[in-house]
């Protein structure tokens, strides 16, 4: 394994969930593989959780690991080539990326969807540039499209929580106040369309997603009829993908809000989310209190889930 | 020991300072206890030496240490329940703090007092909801209204600099340009009174501090008078406590400045500050210069106040 | 070894040199010397290879190592002694430095040419306040007149890729859009002088560099009579040294930017940068993508030069 992008990186998902529960209950037993070997966390945007999952997860392996927050300390990042660098960017990407290469072993970079131009966004150009020019196994703490971290720790958590053999697990848009990125809710669909669930995508209309990660996924424009019987409900807000409204609030009122009535349609479902989240915008107080809240072992997952993608790049330098 | 947030955590002070001494003299000993521990750090405000210290400690343990700032790099965060969450804020501590739990063996925490609301700040609204809520031990890295990692440094520097059984310690306020908290001298004063000490508190009027840290200390008003015969005197500004001028500042002028005069009223006193000092406001050049001047060997010991805190809680996992 | 601020630090160059490709071929194997000890990185400047390598190399040997971005997260620090600290200044050197010689066992400093006093830049007054009175070993990472690990870093690469014995190697000025200082070619004069390469530098009139560091190296005002015979060509920009015009950006037009047609008056030369380097400001794309270029095997080699300065210290403590 050298780079970590999506759910096809990770070959067979059963076995990599069952690799996940094994590095759950012996997360120590594998810190020969790190030994000597650095992690370096390239962070463009925010981060909280996955800032310290993943940095805990390279130190369980017994990686050194170093955080370059490149808005904070380091120099300004020119991303466009040919361009004459008499402005406030400092340094080009071109170079800037082969000389992270040369001191790190594995790269995690985050570089979210920036919204001003789709096609530099879809065609995910800074996660490939460090894939082309690093030299060095790169793996994405969410990038512009996807946030596969994130959907493989979903996964292992619904193969804890789920009390049938094929849940229904649905991906519910939800209110918020600014433009988000499609990177969740696209790896999600990427990685449940690969899972052994029932598989259902409600949004209002306009919120449609990219072809290339539902793969005909049923869609619902009716969020009550979708949430009926759901044994997982998944929450999350993000802006429109389609033309011309790439990177557009559509609508922001709360008759999508997750309440302890639209859970009240469900079987008795458990509420998810990747966090962080808007409380009363996305979901009501007492429903992500409330014990059917799996929120935080979800996050508590994400240590989990970067662990075992960590270790199979180990195990195959 | 699960908790660290004022002197009562540490249960009988003597044996605290003696293991204290053992600590400074071998503390690469207990580099087994921190074996597969993490220690976070997370920091609301800035930071020199608890920062360094802390960190210092923890990897005098064994332990992998991560560091939080809060408002560099993570999501802003809301406070209060209940709030549509439509603004600024990205984030709720009530999910943010057992995320943090999640990835931790122990949190520890830096929020200042705000001085927008003395209830909020006196009830240890931040810390507290760390505590309730990580499900992990926490250690105060000054929180609204204590400091205890500074109050056991400077416990632990003055039984090493003593030359009397009992000395005089005089805890006095100087003038500072802005306001700021009463964290210090909460601390100081809750660990000089079950200290074995002559303990004095001076400071102009309408400077008294709040009862519950206190607790009947002897307060002089003439800073002159106070000074005199003392053998340790700890400067530290603070805004009023008491209503209606809760985060005022009263006068800034530098009267109550230690100046090698103030100074000449003691029995040859140490001089000590916990730092950051403003020079010329609290002290003058030449007092802190002086061969009396302690504040080094002071901070140095807060690497020491803080492995003995971790060493315990690691002690009791 | 206590110190390193310039080429004399190293004692014999060849030696040092020798040291470097060993260590280069065994990173991992001192790890034994910095078990225990702390390098404490402190950053008032922006940094990317600096930071990355530096860090890299006290993690190869073994060592515990501590990032502080003074600007970020710790206090604003006041330099000059005297001051009445009642502006927004919390805290002054004074007592941050030794506060930090506490903490580490290597103190490495990033601290910029100012450009407001050249009295002041030149005497090196923070470094110099660091070695003073820190107490500890002190590292240059980029002081106000010298970056002696980029210099370091310069001549093993030299060495790895020289064809001749005595190479011709040309540092040349080149255009950038602000002021930069001059402590990267100070410190590539200060090393090629007493290397064993044929060293010429070129830049326009009115930017002569320090006597101290060029020693009576051959200056030649005419670029294109400079790179003729060239085996490498060290591009660097900086601002006037010369009074009255320290700290101006003299010129801007890129006659002197390195192009194809510049590097085919060369002997096939090597290209060399320090980085960041502004792209067609300094260089032109197909010049620094060119397989002549050697920037980034010179990056990775900060790695080695940092670790060969920390492995001498910690030989020393």
């Amino acid at each position: 394994m050298k780079t970590f992008t999506n759910v096809k990186d990770l070959g067979n998902l059963k076995a990599a969930v069952s690799e996940a529960f094994v590095v759950k209950q012996h997360r120590y037993d594998y810190k020969y593989l790190g030994e000597n070997r650095t992690l370096l966390m390239v962070f463009f945007n925010s981060s909280l959780r996955t800032r310290l999952s993943t940095q805990k997860a390279g130190m369980n392996l017994g990686m050194n690991t170093i955080v370059l927050d490149i808005n904070q300390g380091a120099w300004k990042l020119e991303t466009e080539r040919g361009v004459i660098m008499d402005g406030d960017k400092t340094e080009h990407l071109l170079e800037a990326i082969p000389v992270m290469g040369c001191y790190a072993d594995i790269i995690a970079v985050r570089s979210f969807a920036r919204f001003e131009n789709k096609e530099f966004d879809y065609s995910e150009t800074i996660l490939n540039q460090f894939i082309q020019y690093s030299e060095k196994p790169v793996i994405s703490m969410e990038a512009a499209t996807g946030h596969p971290l994130q959907a493989f720790a979903d996964l292992i958590t619904i193969e804890e929580y789920k009390k049938t053999q094929r849940p229904k697990v649905v991906l519910t848009w939800a209110p918020h106040p600014k433009a988000l990125p499609q990177a969740v809710p696209n790896s999600f669909a990427d990685f449940m369309n690969e899972a052994d669930v029932n598989f259902v995508i409600t949004h209002p209309e306009g919120y449609e997603l990219d072809e290339k990660f539902i793969r005909g996924a049923h869609v619902e424009y009716d969020q009550d009829k979708a949430l009926q019987g759901a044994d997982f409900v998944y929450a999350k807000n993000w802006a429109a993908y389609t033309d011309p409204n790439y990177g557009k609030v559509l609508r922001k009122d709360m008759s999508w809000t997750i309440s302890k009535k639209k859970m009240a349609l469900t079987n008795n479902a458990f509420f998810m989310h990747c966090l962080p989240v808007r409380r009363n915008m996305i979901v009501t107080d007492d429903v992500i209190e409330s014990p059917q809240s799996i929120v935080i072992p979800e996050a508590a997952n994400r240590e989990i889930s970067a662990q075992v993608v960590l270790k199979r790049i180990l195990e195959a330098l």
